[in-house]
């Protein structure tokens, strides 16, 4: 299987523990990175974790606020003194984190060696907001104190494999390949045509990781999420607090739990925790009496989707 | 003696490493706190030490480099969140933070429940910034690639301790106690005058801490810092690189080493290392050959002065 795995680096909320540091995810697919919110500390914990700076060419916020992308001026000024040459890309709702940054970045990365590409999305519905070969991403409108979108990506079809017995036994030419990959059959030197199915195997399914964070429980995007390999939903409270959570724009364990049954996630993962909590166990058992196959995310976890 | 303790909660440079913080420091002065430079992760480390938030009520921010000040608005996002409501005193050259961080502080920080007070100073010239019963703190200018100051905290004269067996003795009231603190003797009931001398203890000597970084060495401070208890000093390379520190405003340790000489300071703890080093202890050696009694800064050292 090719790489799909999602590292936490960070999940805990806004309020700074000694246990827990505030958001921050990295995605590696194919051993091209993507980063997922940017709270303070993110560059720290990237280097800890071993993850590569180079790799990583987007950096998708979810929401502004400072848990989630207080971070972005360190990386960048990193990487500035690091002499990068690649675009950074950052996707952020609105347009709000350029007219932020943007002082902040002419004043401290005067020397930069590198352009930070801004992309702003709307975040009221779905929209792709990347697309190459190999992965989809897309947002998912989401609803917080502030305009927030979490991000589905979509790995892109593969290809089946071929079969090598096959190839052999049929003596078929090398160049003849990528078209039978590609979905066509082969007549062979007896005038027999093979069918693809005959020649293939099939491809492992695509996959697909969502991240909802910061959000009350959002029913709709079920039916966009069906079936989603690995969910990350954020379970920042218990349900004895679910009025201080639907105050807050947040989701207790319970909901994020009922959420990941609608949406019929096979796994789910959950996270930003709220400082009140000291053990975080409480929120893996509300949330496992509703969505059994769920874990709680923690600094270094990393998740093979 | 009273409380003057020095916290280092990160000493290395501008590339983060996963041995060092970047540059942050915490004084304890009879239980006021003030910070000098503010570096990602401030906050987190704050919280690891014990220190206490309510406490803290100044920064001082030697120069805008983002590795002495990325870590201003997480920590002020958070007094927000902890519903802080002491106004907050933020120091540093020139005017351009306030420029800088205002338009975060007023989008990021929308609820915000204390007022932060920006004050600007002049980096050319030694002034004295703040002034209390206890400290009085004057810049230090330093030469660096940009604006930048040290600061020196000197601590206020104290009174002399009354000597408990001559107040029993001579049965003074408790009302007379504090003039002859301030200096004053006493007359007995018998009419024989006890001289001030007689009746007290010196005080403890006001003690006084420089910090000096970002900087390459400037041997007109000395003066200033003649006699200082505990000089803190940029030693960002060896002296192998001294070509590399003077082009990018730093010293070497050996420079730092005849700096404290020039000054006699009592004592000198260096740090701000360079990436580069593996093993801080070559920095150590280099400067104790002209200085023997230095130290390293590490993070959670805590310097009492």
């Amino acid at each position: 299987m090719e790489k799909f795995d999602v590292h936490i680096l960070g999940c805990g909320s806004a309020l700074p523990t000694v246990r827990h540091l505030p958001t921050a995810q990295v995605l590696n697919l194919r051993d091209k990175l993507f980063m997922i919110d940017c709270a303070e500390g993110t560059q720290l914990q990237y280097r800890k974790m071993g993850l590569s700076f180079s790799r990583l060419g987007s950096i998708f916020i979810s929401h502004l606020h400072g848990d989630h992308c207080f971070g972005l001026m360190g990386l960048i000024s990193t990487f500035s003194l690091l002499g990068r040459n690649a675009p950074l890309h950052i996707y952020s709702p609105g347009d709000d984190l350029e007219r932020l940054l943007r002082p902040q970045l002419d004043y401290f990365c005067r020397e930069q060696t590198f352009p930070v590409v801004f992309h702003g999305f709307s975040p009221r519905e779905a929209e792709v907001v990347y697309d190459d070969r190999t992965v989809r991403i897309s947002t998912i409108p989401l609803k917080h104190r502030v305009a927030c979108c979490g991000f589905l990506f979509s790995e892109k079809p593969k290809l089946p494999h071929i079969r090598r017995d096959m190839i052999d036994f049929l003596q078929i030419p090398l160049h003849a390949i990528g078209r039978i990959k590609g979905g066509e059959g082969w007549t062979d030197s007896n005038g027999r045509f093979w069918r693809h199915e005959e020649l293939t195997l099939p491809a492992e399914p695509a996959r697909r990781y969502a991240y909802c964070s910061d959000t009350m429980p959002v029913d709709s995007n079920a039916e966009m999420l069906k079936g989603v390999d690995v969910l990350f939903h954020e379970a920042t409270f218990l349900s004895d607090a679910a009025a201080r959570a639907r105050q807050t724009g947040h989701s207790t364990a319970a909901q994020a739990a009922a959420f990941a049954r609608r949406a019929e996630a096979k796994r789910l993962v959950i996270g930003h925790f709220s400082s009140r909590y000291t053990d975080d166990r409480l929120l893996l058992n509300e949330a496992a009496e509703i969505f059994p196959n769920v874990v709680l995310a923690y600094e270094g976890l990393k998740i093979e989707v």
